[in-house]
């Protein structure tokens, strides 16, 4: 019987899914993808194959007071009408907060489901998007497993001093400390260096996760040991519309010079700054590495002057550099921010090979780099897939 | 004649002040230093000579009811008693921040002081202590001149890149930005390294200025190129009992989960944290090296982590390093934090000679290092002599 995964990553306004049918020698292979947006707003459902083929669409109108248990139950319908004979053994969960308990991806039940929401308050505009499809699947769908991934997991291999911040230690003591986050796309990441480089796996890599939300990773013999993500997904590097990194007295500026009040300063942090705020023109690299505004330019720079500033603040972390990584929508797809962070790291030895760099190669530094740099593309959702895939037969041994 | 310039450096409840008197060649030497210290508590104000003798003391009862202006006054009565046949030509200053507009030292009149007044906002824990006896000084002796010298205007050379913070682009143009502070520091040190080891000086050198305020600065050819203190002093390094660097939700979840106050999160970060907050034993560098409290152990682990951290990050925004620097209180003293950040950054061809580290030599790296490791004694007061000094012979010259 070959077994059908469902792979789930909800946001606020949108549920992406992806189905994973396992083919003979059982390893999930993605056989449709798609979501729902426009939550609450005018829902749109799209699935499509593997290829971008569209296989079904379905547009409500913005009365239609259908609400994310009812739209989840469509994507579930259309689902299980499209298992191609598989049976559905399991969902799989994107959930971004593990809390300090959650090493790894754990079934879930109701106690979990309550410890899940504990952590809410440690990612409150995640969070809780994550969890209500795990509730409205249980609700729709009663007898499947879930399985939650969490995106803190990989980081829990960190040395306590990486995790530190240096609060007073009862604020540390209950949770207030570094998880780093972008964990399922780093062990994606991680499994792949040892299969297309398995010379430099056990070695210090940094690989940098460069999308509309970025991060970069210290990954020593597999191992995270370091990462720019911190308590919450503002903190590191500049992203599409996040700050990144910042002085905290910038933030007691806003709130006693400029009479900011703590909403007002979230969406500032996390809406309207980074790529965006830079640049006045847009929060997507594409646009602007096209744009002739010198804002933009001066966004481009600045980005990829923090990232350069992180690789060497993350070698710093494994006392050394043996390969560099680059991967999610700009790490794979941009050719001159990987230029030119390539090119400001000239002193850790690395050199790119300019027409490798330009077509994406998987390896794109040049013959005499003495740091190998490669683009990988990250696939959370297989990662999911894995995980909940491990998870399921795990409980099956453990029943037998 | 001999010149006197007389040094002042206020904080919140002390003045300190150095007297320099000029010696055969017109250079300045430290002649008297001292403070008056419990201002608004009880006042007590101490002289020294330059190798510590106690050459006068005063203590006040709690209900003196001495204002800032009437112990201003008091040392500087104390000061022309102790010109030894010299000139008081000029006061010299520490100011905190010059603003994106002081890339130098300045003569105050009144139009500066009003601009200078205009930054208390970007630093308002620190620069009204620094304008205060300026303003009282003019008082109680209107003819002398008096310069500030700013602890940003080292600063100044800071590529755009390396002080912008991935913000709206608004704010960032009404100065919300990395100026970077201890420049005072900074450039004494970068001059220093001219004349010890001018080899090195035209290079790449970071200088950790680890003091009970601490930071670290990236000088390429003599220029400051980046440093870790941002918009204020509570960025970076964790010092005596501030954070340093934090993740800014840190601060969203203390506002918006912990319901603290703007003032409440000011008085943690600044006061309440780093070193004291970690170890919960003291804030004092000497006393968590003597302890044998595993918090204490913790708190030293934490400091000498993010100092390696930021050492990476500097020699990225320079693209290497050439030189590395220890100065103030921890830097020039402490022998086991130098030893570990070294040990730590192996990896950048660092190599300690212990001998020479524990004797708190000049040059304390092994002669295989690749790079030279210096331990200098900083003097802030100095350089404000040797700046004060140079503005009041300019206008000397510009009167001819």
């Amino acid at each position: 019987m070959r077994d059908g995964i469902l792979v789930i990553n909800a946001g606020s306004s949108s549920i992406k899914f992806s189905l994973f049918l396992s083919n003979g020698d059982g390893k999930p292979l993605l056989s449709s993808k798609g979501q729902v947006e426009g939550i609450n707003v005018a829902p749109h459902f799209i699935a499509q194959g593997p290829d971008g083929t569209v296989l079904s669409e379905q547009h409500w109108p913005a009365d239609s007071d259908l609400n994310h248990e009812d739209l989840l139950k469509h994507l579930i319908d259309w689902v299980e009408d499209h298992l191609d004979g598989a049976s559905l053994v399991a969902a799989g969960h994107r959930v971004v907060h593990g809390g300090p308990k959650y090493a790894s991806p754990v079934l879930v039940n109701d106690s979990v489901l309550d410890e899940l929401d504990g952590f809410v308050q440690l990612a409150p505009l995640h969070q809780p998007h994550n969890l209500a499809p795990i509730r409205a699947l249980a609700k729709v769908h009663p007898g499947l497993m879930q399985v939650a991934c969490f995106d803190t997991a990989f980081h829990t291999t960190n040395p306590k001093v990486a995790t530190t911040f240096a609060l007073p230690r009862q604020l540390t003591e209950e949770g207030v400390r570094r998880y780093g986050f972008h964990g399922l796309s780093y062990e994606f990441i991680a499994r792949r260096i040892r299969e297309i480089a398995p010379e430099v796996a056990a070695g210090k890599v940094v690989v940098c996760h460069l999308g509309s939300g970025a991060s970069m990773c210290a990954i020593d013999g597999g191992k995270s040991v370091a990462s720019t993500l911190g308590f919450t997904a503002v903190d590191g590097l500049p992203m599409g519309t996040r700050t990144g990194n910042l002085d905290p007295g910038v933030i007691l500026y806003l709130l006693q010079q400029k009479g900011m009040s703590a909403k007002e300063i979230e969406t500032l942090l996390y809406k309207r700054s980074g790529l965006l705020g830079v640049s006045g023109v847009s929060n997507d690299m594409r646009v602007l590495l096209e744009s002739d505004d010198p804002h933009a330019a001066e966004a481009v720079e600045l980005f990829c002057y923090r990232v350069n500033r992180e690789l060497g603040s993350l070698a710093a972390a494994m006392g050394g550099l043996d390969a560099l990584v680059f991967t999610a929508g700009i790490g794979e797809h941009s050719a001159p921010v990987r230029e030119r962070v390539c090119a400001a790291s000239a002193w850790l030895g690395i050199s790119v090979d300019a027409a490798a760099n330009d077509r994406h190669a998987e390896l794109i530094s040049a013959d005499d780099s003495r740091i190998p740099v490669y683009v990988i593309p990250t696939n959370e959702e297989m990662m999911i897939a894995k995980h909940t895939r491990a998870v399921v037969r795990q409980l099956a041994e453990a029943a037998q």
